[in-house]
């Protein structure tokens, strides 16, 4: 029934049938945070539209490993070769050793992922447990010809590489640009041109993240985790690597450099990139004053937020752009997204009451007709995300079967419509989109229920004994905790103030 | 007015007065868990021993850094030099890669604990990420002749140490046990000793964790990581060093003699170790059928379990026992820390809702006398933690202070037979050391409260209306949620049921 998987190659700037290597093996990786400081939201991002793409694919039988790495050391405050440890740096400034540093801001992200639902990857590698690991892919490199030694550091020979390979084909860079953006800085003048990088760096004495190397005392360039992980987990070629936007140009363009200078080949099948966050339209960053941290969104404590947004809203709202769009937040657009949230959980608790009876039976050109559409619906969302997980499309044809599910919750449409397949389709298709490859879950406690129940019971006795000042008085106190009371014909129903 | 701490130090077997090396910092590094199978409920006795222990250092004003490791590579199934990798082959049974092995049971630990409320160390460093320090450690026991090389194995030469340094001090073996122990197993034939242990092993071709080092391809000993991490985040010489009973030989018993081996003298000012847990009375063990795990403890699911027992009903059990002592838990001695623990949240909720009106004044005699009193249990308090953190001790003071808030909360001791300062130090030592330093919370979820102050509203205007057959109703319906409604003079109170 569903179209194949097709998947937007950065390097090929295509979308291509999806052909892992060794099916249903998929090795993907993606590039996480440097942990000197809190995630930032435009990251949320990311790491968000890959869990989707690491739930889909799982959703769709492959088993993937999925690889996320956590920098701790080598970012360097330019994101070039020069400037002081960003985590090292942090670390001056906080009085802390950089190993707290990086283990505060690990816990900061963990958490914010679980906030956000997404699954933990297969492993999360860290660039200082993998030294050794670099410094072999360095010597290797050094073996091939394509780095060379100076003072203690050793450089990628990006000169000598263009001649024998493609550079810059990733990012679309071309060398004269490659060469305007080095500045004569620190550590710059070793290099033989300017378009070379880093593989490793000799540490001045100041420099207290160090390690000894076959060069001397120094640590690694930041590029170089990376390729080191990535092949050690996933193998020289593996079928996806993802990340930011801003990663294409200088860090992916040097991890195919690498990788190409040890072992010859180009690593990844697919380059996979998420695009940018903007707020009110404009591009996020600390001067101007608009940089919203997971934490300050959640709680709405910030001088451009209007109220508190939580997780899942701010999830809800990542669906409903596709990954390589630019997305914006406005108070506008999570308001929208908080209500369309919440319409979808109202759809979610009705989807699974929902019960089709064991001896019911309808009319058939009625049921043949529902089964086409249902048919349609499914097929929609699949055609969504197999449309290089469009999950903005596929959101749209999800809340087509809401209607549906809500008309048959409403009883505005009888089960008997349906036959039990088409239902059952219907209803498990729009349940585990919903709950397992968007990741979306109801964010009210498990005692919630519990005690509505309760409530439930005394507003029901309180209709029964005709107590009406009682019945209004209870239906204004559930609307003070955000629940509407909904008299069926056979039943009391509630759900969530949309 | 509060003594000194005294820490029972393993090593000299006595109660020495804590003195840091560098007051107010203090280095602490407690042994973590080997991540090949979910975390053990004795061991999470442990872990939440020296979270009290960090807490309380804490807050007597110290400034802990707290090491805590990941042993990801290196313990072999034989816990001596024999036998694969446990983490290798937990692997290989379940047909995954080391590291998501790794992954998977790091995620778990950190779950647990977080259920249970322990703070997150300062640095949390892995064995695979100290592979260099490791390996240069080695190299300077080789360079001060306490190690030799053989068949690309590296191991530390008890015999020769032992002509020069005591060895089993910490543990109280004595050479003949030591040599008894060992066995004639798989790369016992190198040893030039049978008490020698492996600083470094040589991989064999299906070893599959692996790295380059000066011996060829191998990896660490087990005991390694631990001299090395330590060192490298406190320094040669640091203060606390803590663990499971267990652990005092060989691993720190390894420990003392690699330092001593690499720089010279003893690593560890105050050696501190917990005592097991055991079930029913009987070692936990997995033959035995005994071995709860913390996900069984929690949710009931396990033969031995009458009902579920919450993460801080456990933490409550723990409590009530000094972390030297072995500590038993049956279905009597849970269901007696549940009640327990649930009246300690009461108090914690009334300390929290008691207010010093400004203008009260009480009978000076009777104030005097209530001072002296709370000066008293303070200091019991105080006096239970500081000798050698007896958390049963100062639970039973604290059990005091709980009796005499309560007193007041239900007023039948009226709040003016406090001064104001004394009425203080009473709430704010018990709040403080029930939240701060035990790390007790409030199950509860935060949904519960508001929506009890619902039902509540209903319940007060029934009783004014008088309709006491809805009343009643109420009264059961909040018995059902594990909650008691209590008619005051002035206003209406609830609690959990206890």
């Amino acid at each position: 029934m569903q179209a194949a998987l097709r998947v937007y190659n950065t390097l090929s700037r295509a979308k291509e049938d999806f052909n892992p290597l060794a099916p249903p093996f998929v090795g993907m990786y993606v590039c996480g945070p440097t942990v000197y400081n809190f995630v930032h939201l435009g990251n949320c991002r990311t790491f968000t539209s890959f869990d989707i793409v690491y739930r889909y694919l799982t959703h769709l039988g492959y088993r993937v490993r999925y690889v996320r790495n956590i920098t701790d050391v080598g970012h360097l405050v330019g994101d070039a070769d020069e400037g002081e440890d960003k985590i090292a740096k942090k670390a001056r400034l906080e009085n802390l050793e950089p190993m707290e540093v990086v283990q505060r801001y690990t816990n900061n992200f963990h958490q914010v992922m679980a906030q956000l639902n997404n699954l933990p990857p297969s492993i999360e590698p860290t660039a200082t447990g993998h030294l050794l690991e670099q410094i072999e892919m360095v010597q290797s490199i050094l073996a091939n010809g394509l780095a060379y030694v100076a003072n203690g550091s050793v450089y990628f020979d990006v000169h000598k590489y263009r001649q024998q390979h493609a550079y810059g084909q990733l990012s679309g860079r071309v060398v004269d640009e490659l060469q305007a953006n080095s500045r004569e800085l620190d550590g710059q003048a070793e290099k033989r041109n300017p378009e070379d990088f880093a593989l490793w760096k000799n540490a001045s004495p100041e420099h207290i993240m160090r390690w000894h190397s076959p060069w001397g005392v120094g640590f690694p360039g930041w590029h170089l985790e990376c390729s080191a992980m990535s092949s050690k987990y996933l193998g020289q070629t593996f079928d996806i690597h993802g990340g930011g936007m801003d990663l294409k140009f200088p860090h992916h363009e040097c991890e195919i450099a690498q990788s190409v200078g040890h072992c010859g080949h180009e690593p990844v099948r697919y380059w996979m990139h998420a695009n940018m966050l903007t707020v009110n339209g404009a591009r996020m960053s600390k001067s101007a004053g608009n940089g919203i941290l997971p934490v300050e969104l959640f709680t709405g404590q910030h001088p451009l937020l209007e109220q508190a947004y939580s997780p899942m809203t701010f999830r809800y709202a990542l669906l409903q752009t596709h990954y390589r769009s630019t997305m914006d937040i406005s108070n506008e657009a999570l308001k929208a997204a908080q209500k369309a949230y919440r319409r979808l959980m109202n759809g979610l608790r009705a989807a699974k009451l929902l019960q089709y009876p064991a001896d019911l039976s309808g009319p058939a050109e009625v049921q043949a007709a529902t089964a086409t559409e249902t048919e349609q619906l499914v097929a929609a969302v699949y055609a969504g995300m197999n449309d290089d997980f469009n999950t903005a499309v596929a959101l749209a044809a999800l809340l087509e079967m809401l209607k549906k599910i809500n008309s048959l919750h409403n009883q505005q449409v009888p089960l008997a419509h349906y036959s039990q397949a088409s239902f059952e389709q219907l209803r498990n298709t729009f349940v585990t989109f919903v709950e397992q490859v968007f990741g979306l879950r109801d964010e009210t406690s498990s005692d919630l229920p519990q005690m509505l129940e309760v409530m439930l019971g005394i507003y029901r006795q309180a209709k029964q004994n005709k107590n009406y000042g009682q019945v209004d008085e209870l239906r204004t106190r559930f609307r003070q905790l955000g629940i509407v009371v909904k008299d069926m014909k056979d039943r009391i129903d509630w759900a969530y103030e949309e």
